[in-house]
């Protein structure tokens, strides 16, 4: 099968090591809008050749979209305008605003909205690993919009990589994200901030720095160009978490503040629970 | 040398390794108030008898002390009450309480204030390992108020664990751990409830948990049984820390409400720089 990936970066480049490893991909043509990802993509191999947009559509069997949500939102009703017998997917972590803007493509049904749930604090090309998706979730969001046809060849490759499949639609994906993805990435990325703030006073700050400050600090290493379109897309769901995690915080304040320490127990007890979650 | 370490959990037992497997013990004696925790240390070979805690020191050249830093303030007093040559030191995550405790004791200078910086979110015997303190910063605080003789060994203690020595008061040092450790923990035990909540009304939110939840929300797993009394200690320091990060977070918050988004890129690019620090 041929595969256009567009957007050869951390998930771009991730999926086309996995899709040629397993053999589903034979060949594998990338577009990418900056040259240096594109070079760095047929150097490592990740690629056999770099095409334009439209010219990669026209040999593919299936279309991978890996570039950030906004570019996502903004070219897929036009990749769906000359798809023929292709399949479109993309991996996008916010998926309300992609999928609103197919919605009454007449193409829909080629399309798979779907967003596989793993990524670093790493980006571009070089960055893309082998082995990345095994034994983590996928989302595929709104299946019944897209043809049959479409959502078996989608779940076969996710399948392949070792992933298993969630499927929501893509408002409650939007909302699920924002509690375990989004809002992660925003605390990390305030948490920098705060001790980079205390560092102009004090040069020293980060000399004790260890595996616990490093374990909640480094999403703030994320690149902005990738998470600032997927706040603006989820919004309101990134507020309302947002706000209820700020309240949260405001409660351990409290607890200190008032010297409420049999509450202050209590609310790390009940953060102990997590435990059932995460072994 | 004979070591008595009291409090057998996830510090004393690791410590217990170390010194072992290095040859700087040769005798390990465990002091531990729960039984179990005794049993386990004994069947796991960390130490090598249990005794009172008086028996104990008499038989000892170095008493380490690995407890909570509350009970370390209240029992410190009456350790250097009765050593005559025995060298001591606490490896508690708070420093200024503890060190005021003994500040005017006539033995003070037999006691050395140290905070190894390394730890997980496991606790009790059976969370020790080998090789837990190699290249991590371990620090020395108040140094001056120990005799040159006790500084020796516990500097030795900790060049030989492969740890890099820090200096700094104890003062410095709480304001210090409050930034890089300590409110890392109350963010995690907050996210975590901030999630949890949501599941009430949503049992499925953790479906798409991944790596970069976990890596946030891991701190939340910490034994509440240490952290209250950390947080206790160092009320004013974390507080402060704490002020500053919701403020950070609101500043965030701030950026959506409005769709000031050119703002909330450069508060991105800025966490970012913390690049320099995190490798």
């Amino acid at each position: 099968m041929t595969i256009t990936i567009i957007g050869l970066g951390l998930i771009g480049g991730s999926l086309a090591i996995a899709l040629r490893e397993k053999g589903f991909a034979k060949n594998i043509i990338g577009v990418d809008n900056n040259p240096n990802h594109s070079e760095k993509a047929l150097e490592l191999h990740l690629v056999d050749k770099i095409l334009p947009l439209k010219e990669a559509i026209v040999l593919s069997d299936l279309v991978i979209v890996a570039i950030p949500v906004d570019a996502t939102a903004a070219i897929l009703p036009g990749i769906l305008d000359i798809v023929n017998l292709q399949v479109v997917m993309d991996v996008g972590s916010a998926k309300g605003v992609i999928c609103k803007a197919v919605k009454d493509h007449p193409q829909r049904s080629c399309y798979v909205a779907t967003h596989p749930m793993w990524g670093t604090e790493y980006n571009g090309p070089a960055a893309a690993i082998s082995g990345a998706f095994i034994n983590k979730a996928t989302v595929i969001c709104d299946k019944t919009e897209s043809s049959p046809g479409a959502l078996k060849l989608v779940e076969e490759l996710y399948h392949l990589l070792g992933m298993h499949i969630v499927y929501m639609d893509s408002v409650s994906h939007d909302v699920h994200t924002a509690y375990i993805s989004h809002v992660s990435h925003i605390t990390s990325f305030a948490l920098a901030n705060t001790v980079l703030e205390k560092e102009k006073e004090d040069n020293t700050i980060f000399e004790l720095a260890s595996a616990g400050f490093e374990s909640t600090v480094r999403l703030a290493k994320s690149n902005p160009k990738m998470w600032l379109p997927i706040f603006i897309q989820n919004k309101d769901n990134v507020l309302d978490v947002l706000n209820e995690h700020i309240s949260q915080l405001k409660k351990f304040k409290a607890c200190l503040e008032k010297e409420n320490y049999e509450y202050l127990d209590e609310l790390m007890i009940n953060a102990n629970t997590i435990k059932r979650i995460l072994k």
